[in-house]
């Protein structure tokens, strides 16, 4: 896993530079497609069918038990928020708003980023202040602007109240109490470590050249050579590493951002993280508009033309933006039926 | 179907006094069981597979139209409404809450009632304001309380934004420009209509009599012999008539309610109409708490006493409620598989 940070201009461009020139070979190369198979391969890497953590062991009644805690309303202070209110899978388990709406109309600082494929990140949340899923799941339900319960113990008290004890204690039958806010986050986790969405792109990274067309190709080769892939690697296409936003110009310059948001800095009074945000995962990132921390952009082609304004101070032309707008789109992935599965919630009954 | 309206007190006597008298010969004649379900069956009849509708025939491009737009937060003023929001399968298509809160925060005058099993009663809403589930969907969305739209127009250009045409065209083959608002409250009501969720008391129903206990028998035989069915009855135990509630007693007398509601009367303008509301379905009672028209009571065996004392002029002794409350949780149901499997949205991808 690569955790190393990029913050310098020069580095972005020398890797640019390189990646260009080596891609532009693989094109005019005799054997184009398995050339830029092989490149893409080691850049992007074979998508795992979990994302295991030794610390959280996936088991069948932990993701039970956390799909059904995904879907409850009645743990949070006004009975409206759930995890699915956010990340809703119908959209690629994102909202669709600028920024997230949690209980009593609170917007949230940032937008919600989609929950497929996020277990594989580096951390949570856009300038890294959760460590994981877990530690996501769990503190968003003590959260002002998401669930707002005012502590741990009144949740596990409604988690009791509504009928969890048996399906807790399933999940966690070594536990004497198992009713815990960590076996919360245990198994909400667990839930979030089974949401792998295989892609078009993922058949070509297996070897089958035909998963994407010319024009998907083109992008592919357009998004690795002009730099993108510098952040937007490994397995996710993104989610490895922070990242500043605006190595070159302001990102606020080209949006209708309202304010600047200082990113990770917030999280670690660290100067050098002014502006420093997660790099986020590309995955599906065809469906789950608007775009960047702030939502403040509605296409993928503007997105795009941004990102090479202000993180690699290129002007995209529109013939490459429509290329990998294309290739993008073969991000979008299969949601796991199980994961479509509504369950039905316990109750007091 | 029962249209008439029942408000005469003495009418729910007698009628209560003979059921007594009938139901008590029932459990003392030697064939107990087969008496027992000749009179549920009278009383309920057979549920349908589908709750058909001549001017909205079911068809599968419809259902599955009207479910992804059943599902779809993005045609709402501020992106978090959907029908999903305040009928979430996961507890029945009811929300929990006592009275629903829709867009902006704001909140409905009325608790939320399951949308499982609804097409089949004689109107929509707490107080008939809606013809049918057709009538209540393409409302609902220009609802001040619910999504909270400026206009039908509105609407239909969102659909038409997020990718919706390819499926009205498919469910409305015949139509010039099928992404209409009338189309919409077809789709969605089509969708409703398989919403019907076959429960033990059915499979008594069918003739098994093993489906149900000896306590849930007694609860039956209880819930016929007091006069519950003069109102609840009809395959889906209710939603077949109007009814004054506060018939021995008001209401409020014996709940949290914080205003007297009118009622019917504020559709009608009616003074008879005063205190009327339509009899709720009561198939998965138990899991959708909290009750009344107000949601302003927790407990299914406290909504029991409070209809002995309001609606039939009796304190039901303890052991009856109990036996009442088995009975009713044998009217929770099988949701179709199919609505609770989440549909994955249209887009202008």
């Amino acid at each position: 896993m690569i955790r190393m940070r990029i913050r310098n201009k020069s580095i972005i461009k020398i890797a640019a530079v390189i990646a260009t020139m080596f891609f532009a070979h693989a094109l005019l190369g005799s054997d184009g497609d398995e050339d830029l198979l092989k490149q893409a391969k080691q850049l992007f890497g074979q998508l795992p069918e979990e994302m295991v953590s030794h610390e959280n062991p996936i088991t069948p009644e932990k993701v039970e038990l956390g799909k059904m805690l995904f879907y409850d309303t009645r743990i949070s202070i006004d009975g409206t928020v759930s995890c699915a209110r956010c990340h809703p899978f119908s959209l690629y388990a994102a909202d669709g708003l600028r920024k997230s709406i949690g209980n009593q109309c609170k917007t949230n600082p940032r937008n919600a980023p989609s929950i497929l494929n996020s277990a594989g990140q580096i951390s949570a949340h856009w300038i890294g202040k959760r460590t994981g899923v877990e530690d996501q799941a769990k503190k968003s339900v003590i959260g002002a602007g998401s669930f707002g319960m005012p502590s741990y113990m009144e949740v596990e008290k409604k988690l009791k109240e509504n009928g969890y004890e048996s399906f807790f204690k399933e999940a966690f039958p070594e536990d004497n109490d198992p009713v815990t806010m960590d076996n919360f986050a245990k198994a909400v986790g667990a839930f979030e470590r089974i949401l792998v969405t295989p892609s078009p792109f993922d058949e070509f990274l297996a070897g089958n050249s035909k998963a994407l067309d010319k024009q998907e190709k083109k992008g592919l080769m357009a998004f690795m050579g002009i730099g993108c892939t510098t952040c937007h690697s490994g397995v996710y296409i993104g989610g490895q590493m922070y990242q500043k936003f605006g190595l070159f110009e302001p990102y606020e310059k080209y949006t209708k951002s309202e304010v600047i948001d200082e990113g990770r800095f917030a999280a670690t009074k660290n100067e050098s993280d002014k502006y420093v945000f997660k790099v986020p995962v590309l995955r599906n990132v065809a469906r789950t508009p608007p775009y960047f921390h702030d939502g403040s952009v509605d296409d993928l082609m503007q997105a795009e033309w941004i990102m090479g304004k202000v993180q690699l101070g290129k002007d995209i032309p529109k013939e490459e933006l429509e290329d990998i707008e294309v290739f993008l789109k073969s991000l979008t992935g299969k949601i796991p039926e199980d994961a479509l599965k509504i369950p039905i919630l316990p109750s007091s009954e």
